[in-house]
């Protein structure tokens, strides 16, 4: 208790990094940087410290690869122009390697490679991602040992504010996440809980429940993540994922939860890989589910549409609340989308289509994801 | 819907990535290795694909950094020895430059350029952090505007399993981080939820509710990391720290969860830093804690003792029920914890001292964290 403060302080310091100083290049113990910057004109200044790399360039959505540049200290920097207020997922490719941006906190995790750092431009007032003054929901993580699929498994519950002090029961939206995400996607990147906050404050939703499900039907979604569409492989993937949410997820959700459990109430809806399982889920079982969201879906995984919902016709039209299609005009999965779509048309079932701006990204997403909960259990 | 599934299956793959493929070397699109394997034998294999780069080594508790060698794919692969049975963090140096495994989705996310992958190498029977067959608890995680620091912020809450069906109520633990932490370290590398789960299941632990506040008292850890350990800034970091967890975080809980809320169904522990805040925390708030747990801790951050404990003497014996402080023998604060020590012995504050094996690492803190929460609340 009698060294000064400012030793201790280095001391504390160096030892949090103690295994890497030794390995670090001279200058490793050098304080980080700061990354990523927003100015109040919206522009971004990425950092990175890296005195012995050739090339660094940062890869964000929405914009080409740019490269960074090098000072004297070995710190690679790039700004952007004012950008339009939004999340953007982006990464680091060092000498052709890519990385997460070491020092920014903020990290969706993937499962293969896929770790991706985000930044938020603001907006003012603040969009409905951003968090403002809304009262505000939790968000609950639960794991359990999966009979369906055989592996260990979670997902993550949303509830609104106030959940845990009232009596209320709730209508539950299922929400599947796409390929490279982990179930927690939907939160990190999603913003899924903010944007329902928001909404709910402002009575632009009904108070719900969302339920976040690990989205793989295969064990080992990362050493399975080409074989997920190998036809075979395609169709285990979409069977096993269904009956772990039917049979497992929704019946632990039901249990643990206030959810009302009527098909009125509940809804299910997903983005690529996840908009696919939405339809396959919601298309096959509308005994179960009134309510379907199918945003920029990889309908591909799921071989012919005649196969896929054999059941479905315009008969159906009477149970289906809502069944919201929506794909962005730069999305690669446009084509299939509107096929689909005429698909649809042909067969008599009535649906919600929005060709939207945009391509397979998140900043579609959440903007999809504020749309369509919108819409639900009124 | 009428492609062939492979060529889609490719097509999604690429898209995932189609930012960063076009900034990446050739080659990039390759898949992702595996990384890290752990063998029967308990070894571990670490790969990185970095064709580019010129020296790689991996860092990892308990360890002296390990070069790894580049085949002619590009890839670099170093494999350990056989190794004792525990969850190890690890860093690759890449060029200097630090950055987690890009292809390992097990990451305990750091405030400044902390980002660390974790590996587990299992035993046979599971150790308490490994999930096992034991009825799982949940995480719920919070947000909150705080007053007392001027910032946005958030904190962890673990239930017991059963906690969602019944009416009991339970004690509470709060559980605090150390620098470079965030508030989610003693769920992602602290397993906090799964040792909890194994030690209620086996009888080993009371079921109790543990909660993980963010412990920074200043805003903008990232920013004010050193700054922590500026004298001014010190005192501020414990003092704003302490009247958000007394004033903001515990009565949200005890608004939200069935907690009980006498000083005997409370306890304060923490790591390093936290543990020096448990020591604060708790020893001057005695009319609301009786269980005081200190893991590997920064008395040095609290000044002197008697500065930093004025009002603590023997009369205290009676209402402490537990005053527990550990540290690694090799741990470079095992001196200063020492001294420490001696102080409670000179004052006649009645507490437990165990010098163990071990650094300043999370290996020591899961095994302390099983030993403290055994004891609590009987």
């Amino acid at each position: 208790m009698n060294y000064s403060l400012a030793l201790l302080g280095a001391t504390l310091l160096l030892a949090a990094t103690a295994q890497v100083s030794q390995a670090q290049a001279p200058g490793g113990m050098e304080p980080p940087v700061k990354s990523p910057e927003v100015s109040k004109d919206r522009k971004v200044t990425f950092r990175l410290r890296a005195p012995n790399a050739k090339t660094v360039t940062v890869a964000r959505d929405g914009a080409q690869p740019a490269p960074l540049t090098k000072d004297s200290a070995g710190v690679w920097t790039f700004t952007t122009e004012p950008l339009t207020p939004d999340i953007y997922s982006y990464n680091y490719v060092v000498d052709g390697l890519l990385i997460a941006d070491p020092v920014n906190p903020v990290v969706r995790p993937g499962v293969s490679g896929g770790h991706q750092s985000l930044v938020t431009v603001p907006a003012v007032p603040p969009a409905v991602w951003e968090t403002a003054d809304a009262p505000r929901g939790t968000v609950h993580h639960h794991t359990f040992r999966s009979k369906a699929i055989g592996d260990e498994r979670d997902y993550y519950v949303y509830t609104p504010a106030g959940y845990e002090y009232g009596q209320d029961t709730y209508p539950v939206l299922y929400l599947l996440h796409g390929l490279t995400d982990d179930a927690s996607g939907w939160v990190t990147a999603g913003r899924a809980n903010v944007i329902l906050d928001n909404l709910i404050a402002g009575g632009r939703a009904k108070p719900m429940i969302v339920v976040m499900p690990n989205g793989y039907g295969l064990p080992d979604p990362a050493g399975n993540l080409g074989a997920m569409f190998q036809p075979g492989a395609a169709k285990k993937n979409r069977e096993q994922f269904t009956k772990s949410v039917l049979e497992e997820v929704l019946p632990q959700v039901e249990k643990a939860y206030r959810a009302k459990s009527d098909r009125e109430s509940r809804a299910v809806a997903g983005l690529s890989m996840g908009g696919g399982q939405a339809a396959h889920v919601g298309l096959n079982n509308l005994d179960k589910f009134a309510w379907i969201g199918c945003f920029s879906s990889a309908f591909v995984m799921l071989d012919q549409a005649d196969q896929a919902f054999p059941n479905l016709s315009a008969k159906d039209n009477e149970r289906i609340r809502l069944l919201w299609v929506g794909c962005g005009k730069d999305d690669f999965l446009i084509q299939s989308n509107r096929s689909t779509v005429e698909w649809l048309k042909s067969k008599g079932v009535k649906h919600t289509w929005v060709e939207s701006e945009g391509a397979h990204s998140w900043p579609v997403w959440r903007r999809y994801l504020a749309d369509f909960a919108s819409l639900l259990f009124r």
